[in-house]
């Protein structure tokens, strides 16, 4: 039986003093409860991803001075600390410091560094292997990196061949819709085939575009979840976990590997901790809400701002995202702005006067005609003889933004911005416009999901927070006479799927139409996302909440002829 | 003797179908010529970097097949040819393909696989081991790809340890100042160690933020360099290859490689190809202007404009970015556009007319006023009783990037920003104001840099190209009055040391100080290159001529609390 505090805590990248604040906060608590060891995320002291921080040499002693004041608080209850550590050629390694009466006892580099999706960390790191077991509290346990558990003969099952009775298992780990279970799968096949429980520690909190969703995990020799901390929150639980194999099914490789002595068992045995049974997992539609509210706080507050502004037409996107703003920060910190011109129908003001009113958010009406009038007077000449078209569509959504980010400077707010993913994936949005803003809480939400979300909202507010009529309406930019996004978009029921095909399954045009998807159809979607990339490349950080997002996890060429119409 | 064709081509991301029929154009002259072998960069067939189109299962069958019709033109004489190729589980190489008398020999598979920089190939690619080598018209040929040649005891050293006569590397190599040197020394130091000639193939032309140079080398066994194709331009250079080991220092690793018979050698001996002397280096400003004219061009052209507008302001930067796109695409395809406020100075319009004049591109003139009375009229409301600052200046700049977006959407030009390297590390720029643009020429030249390009382009011209006022005025930015960019920055010649310092040389602060820099400098500086990646983050790609532009090359996270003050 070892004592185990899970430090499942939000970091933030490059804050090495508060994180060493945090974790010594932590570390104090898990000793104070009795712990043999506390256990923190994955490059827990710089924060992850620390991207090209790694690449100033000076950042890594950075961390390591960092590290020496987490190990000169540790006493009999132990540490394992994950941070960047450089070797001695000067490369880089994904480490777990283990550390216990006020020293380093040893060191784990991480094996298997994943280099796709979201992640380069082969281009920061090399790969270590698996060096040693750690004694600690009398149990002999097998430190791990993340991706260390995802690979069959890879070093989690190293470190049981080399006689773990627990594998420790550090991550930082991004959440996407279905994650859990992906990652309760890899978990139960490692310990099917070693018999060996796991600790699973996650970090929480938003980085840029990924959020770490924590729900970390004990698993015994069974398989069986023992012990799960919150989703999407800080929690330091301290559990009871049985050490110790129990079967195993595949033949492991390795040798048995020395023991690094690490700490004493407590002098007197403690009385065991009460179980409480694991938390329930969220509903899909909360779950996914619940990514968005955490990553939209974290995005604003650790970039140092406090408020943010929100242009509110009466639609669903802004209504949502005005929504998930208040829950992320408070309605006193939210700043709805509502910007009618000629072209707004009566109800997108009124409708987003009652989104405000519901949401108890500031509503601030700047109509835009003065712009407008002022833009047509200085483009007349230049535009004499030529019909209306997106140029002119464009200049008002441009007249937007110019005001938004006025107000966002002058106050020192941060402009959210509404685009959601079939949205960025068609192009329908104006750069410079719409699309401006430091950061899209729903870029990576479809938009029949959006109107899933903001319905299920509604419903656990028991009201319509989001009014009905701006669930109901048809879907418009109005930037022209009765404008509908059905004008110049197939409707998202045909628009989501396909272009869901092309972006999150990589399919192409020859493929979809040779599995007899509508070709005429297939070809508009294909096209537009292609052509799109170059607005995507200028767009804000958003929440990744898909296996693929926009962003890192889809690093596609702007300048690209590819069109994908082969079909055999 | 071989007789090898260096098709050293303009090729294109994606487009398959384009690059096969300039590939077979080449192949067609270099037979013609009495070649043994046509030499492609690497990669040829997709364009270089492919990026997340080698995602799609579907792409890499795609090249295959485009492969295909290469191989079926191939006669005597052999062509290699880069293109990605699917192993039997699905994962991919970066490989060349050997064709002969109308069919595929054999493929060798790129070994060493940088991720690092603006390369990411390990998120794509896995890595072969030398195979065999190509008997082409009687020489023992090994084939390697870029990265393969950089290493010693790597791949190529290999070939050479297994009997090749002679090392063909295929490049996709890109241009950076300094960068030709940087390959000499490479190729000389691997002959050197292995008394192998090679055949240095690279790819020319602009993708995206890279430029490749072309420039490719045939270095004989002494380590001479015998024969070098242009810069910045397409080439089909067809030489006669001395081949056959002559000593090497190193003792080399690796058997006696299998060997893939592909081509005879000529029925009849051709008379010797006259020798011409290798082009000679360009000058460092001249190069550098030469790298962004084609940049710029390919850009523009890849992706289908035939005319770009930039807005005039009468200062150097946009004075030098409207010169490039004029020696890019012609001066009847460049439209400068004024746009005087209320501030501006009268020589910020009469010096960009004189511009106009002296380039022979249109000037338009549309001033903000309307505009900005109109946005101080809307704003009134929110900005009552609060100070004049960076929010009005913002909007200025703003309109004038609406005014801009205007007409590029209505005429369907693209917009070029103006913006420096200095103004990108320090974030001296508007967002969506005068940062907004699809492209951006010079977002990889520091501000005294610009000058120098500047000036020598008024050398070449051998006249004041760009005004002699241009160049001599202190900057502004002409957002109030009289305002100078030394008013919020240090200046440019201390801050583009400390800037370059950070950004490219990956110092922190406390080592500056350390180093003996002045504190408040440093830290200032410091302060403003992290805090503006967030504007970085939604700019246009730029040209890449430095190791280390913002972009790809540099991948710093947006939420960041390191300051790295630490200094012993």
């Amino acid at each position: 039986m070892l004592r185990v505090g899970i430090c499942q805590l939000n970091l933030t990248v490059g804050d090495l003093d508060g994180n060493v604040e945090r974790m010594l906060a932590a570390l104090a608590e898990v000793t104070e409860r009795g712990g043999d060891v506390a256990v923190f995320p994955e490059l827990a002291v710089s924060g992850y991803p620390p991207e090209d921080l790694l690449a100033k040499p000076r950042f890594a002693l950075d961390c390591q001075a960092a590290l020496e004041k987490i190990a000169a608080a540790t006493g009999r209850c132990a540490a394992v600390v994950g941070l960047p550590v450089a070797g001695e050629g000067g490369e880089l390694f994904n480490a777990a410091a283990v550390c216990a009466n006020g020293a380093v006892a040893g060191v784990e580099r991480k094996a298997h560094l994943p280099n796709y999706g979201v992640f380069d960390e082969q281009r920061h790191f090399s790969a270590g292997t698996p060096e040693a077991l750690f004694d600690i509290a009398g149990a002999a346990v097998g430190i791990s990196i993340c991706e260390d558990i995802w690979i069959d003969g890879g070093a989690v099952e190293q470190l049981v061949a080399g006689g773990a009775e627990l594998i420790v298992n550090l991550n930082a780990s991004p959440y996407n819709i279905g994650k859990l279970d992906e990652r309760l799968g890899v978990l139960r096949r490692r310990i099917e085939r070693t018999g060996c429980p796991v600790v699973y520690v996650n970090l929480v909190g938003g980085q840029d575009e990924l959020l770490f969703d924590g729900r970390s995990l004990v698993l015994d020799a069974g398989g069986s979840v023992t012990a799960r901390a919150q989703a999407f929150a800080e929690e330091v639980l301290v559990v009871d976990v049985e050490v110790g194999r129990r079967g195993g099914s595949a033949t492991l490789d390795g040798g048995a590997l020395p023991r690094i002595p690490v700490s004493d068992r407590p002098a007197v045995t403690p009385a065991p901790l009460p179980v409480t049974p694991p938390a329930a997992p969220l509903e899909p539609s909360d779950e996914i809400y619940a990514a968005l509210v955490l990553a939209t706080r974290d995005y604003v507050t650790k970039n140092g701002f406090t408020d943010v502004c929100v242009g509110l037409s009466g639609g669903v996107d802004s209504s949502l995202v005005a929504t998930i703003a208040r829950d992320a920060l408070g309605p006193e910190r939210v700043h709805g702005v509502l910007m009618p011109s000629r072209y707004s129908s009566d109800h997108s003001v009124s409708d987003a006067e009652l989104l405000c009113d519901n949401l108890g958010i500031e509503g601030r009406l700047i109509g835009i005609e003065p712009a407008h009038d002022a833009f047509e007077q200085m483009l007349a000449p230049a535009f004499t003889g030529l019909a209306p078209d997106l140029a002119e569509e464009n200049v008002q959504s441009r007249i937007r933004a110019v005001v938004l980010m006025a107000l966002a400077n002058k106050f020192g707010w941060l402009v959210l911005t509404t685009g959601n993913k079939s949205e960025a994936a068609v192009g329908y949005s104006t750069l410079y416009g719409d699309s401006a803003g430091a950061f899209a809480p729903i870029s990576d939400i479809w938009k029949l999901q959006v109107y899933e979300l903001a319905r299920r909202r509604n419903a656990v507010a028991g009201a319509a927070l989001i009014p009905e009529r701006v669930l109901a309406k048809a879907p418009s930019a109005e930037l022209r006479p009765d404008q509908r996004d059905s004008d110049s978009l197939p409707p998202y029921e045909s628009l989501d799927p396909v272009a869901r095909a092309f972006v999150e399954g990589d399919k192409t045009v020859g493929e979809l139409i040779a599995a007899g998807a509508d070709p005429e159809l297939v070809r508009r979607v294909g096209r537009l996302v292609d052509v799109a990339e170059y607005k995507r490349r200028q767009g804000p950080p958003g929440v990744r909440v898909t296996h693929k997002a926009f962003g890192k996890d889809r690093r596609m060429p702007i300048t690209n002829r590819y069109r994908g119409e082969a079909r055999d």
